[in-house]
């Protein structure tokens, strides 16, 4: 539970809902929660509550106001802050992530991206020449650094983890395979992709004997932005 | 709830115990539920409940043995058997993800790599061919192939999830930041890198009002295989 009892799955589907209302701007002024709902394969009462932890957002009888969902939730996300990110690790995941168009049009900004090997140090990664990692924490303590993301093999991430705890950056999301725990002070979102491959593995052995797969976690409108 | 009512949450678990044991291999024979526990910052009642989802595996009073732990639940995650994965969209993501040495190690191998831009028609990426999207149809109706993953713009997605559909590819992993719905019979997961950035945000902004986070889902076991 986060903030005020806010259970994790609700912010979770945080970003969800923002995408949704950023994909329905422009295209309709206002959305009933039942439409929303349909639209995101959930229930109505599911989007009152899950929004409900947040402020009440729609009036009864009208609805959300698209516009304003989208500038609200974008607050509470912190997109309408410049945010700065760096990259440990310039392999091809690295360099995937510091591409990625979406990251720049919800706010955040590459500020560096760093390697030890010495071949790549120099190239230029979506705008910004890699470093080498000896100099990340001195680079942490000039630049407002608020995400550290981590694209290095295994046994380089805790030691980069600790750079950016003792640097005070924000927060951690973590892609190589091993958890770094995360703190009081340091949340940290560990993405491990063999992990949901491997768990997607065990869902197809197993999907005859399921039963029906809840749609909640579904919702089909398309973002319009490309990662 | 999936298979025999077992929550989603567990099955999602699952790739992590196998990643812990797969990395005590060889460092040790067994292990006690408890130094399990320690190892993997949860508690020993959480980890003979998960586990007990799946049969009873660990003797009262011995522990777990680790080869035989590490072999069963990559039987029950499906690795003992040779898997074939596609990728369609050879961007940046897509490359990353043809070159991720883990996969191959837990028995996914690529079998072809798909995209419509002729300039990257016909690469070596990971050891394939790059091959025109307008063959994948085909390619799906002569090959076995387990999973297909997603790694186009959002507009392209929904198109090439049909095409597995219709092949009858066992399961999706998108990263179109897209969510395509899942069905009974067709197994998806969406991963979306830019919604685990925003709740990131999230959580950095309201840090200081959170309590303890909760360190359940760690495992500072270290994988000994690179991404």
């Amino acid at each position: 539970m986060g903030k005020k009892g806010i259970p994790e799955i609700v912010i979770e589907r945080l970003p969800r809902y923002y995408r949704c209302f950023r994909a329905l701007r422009g295209k309709r002024e206002k959305i009933s929660s039942h439409e929303l709902a349909a639209e995101m394969h959930t229930s109505a009462s599911q989007i009152r509550l899950d929004l409900s932890h947040f402020g009440g957002f729609g009036l009864q009888g009208y609805g959300y106001n698209v516009e304003e969902l989208h500038t609200k939730l974008g607050q509470i996300l912190g997109v309408d802050q410049a945010q700065y990110y760096v990259i440990v690790g310039a392999g091809r995941l690295g360099r995937a992530i510091a591409n990625f168009p979406v990251f720049q049009e919800v706010g955040f900004s590459l500020a560096g991206i760093f390697d030890i090997d010495d071949s790549v140090i120099g190239q230029d990664i979506g705008g910004v020449r890699v470093s080498h990692a000896d100099g990340l924490a001195r680079f942490l303590g000039e630049h407002p650094v608020r995400i550290g993301i981590i694209t290095t093999p295994a046994e380089a991430a805790l030691g980069v983890a600790e750079i950016f705890r003792a640097a005070g950056v924000g927060g951690i999301l973590n892609f190589a395979p091993v958890d770094i725990a995360p703190t009081r002070q340091l949340p940290v979102t560990n993405i491990h992709l063999t992990d949901r491959l491997l768990s997607l593995s065990w869902r197809i052995m197993h999907r005859e004997q399921e039963q029906d797969v809840s749609r909640k976690d579904v919702c089909s409108l398309q973002n319009t932005t490309k990662e």
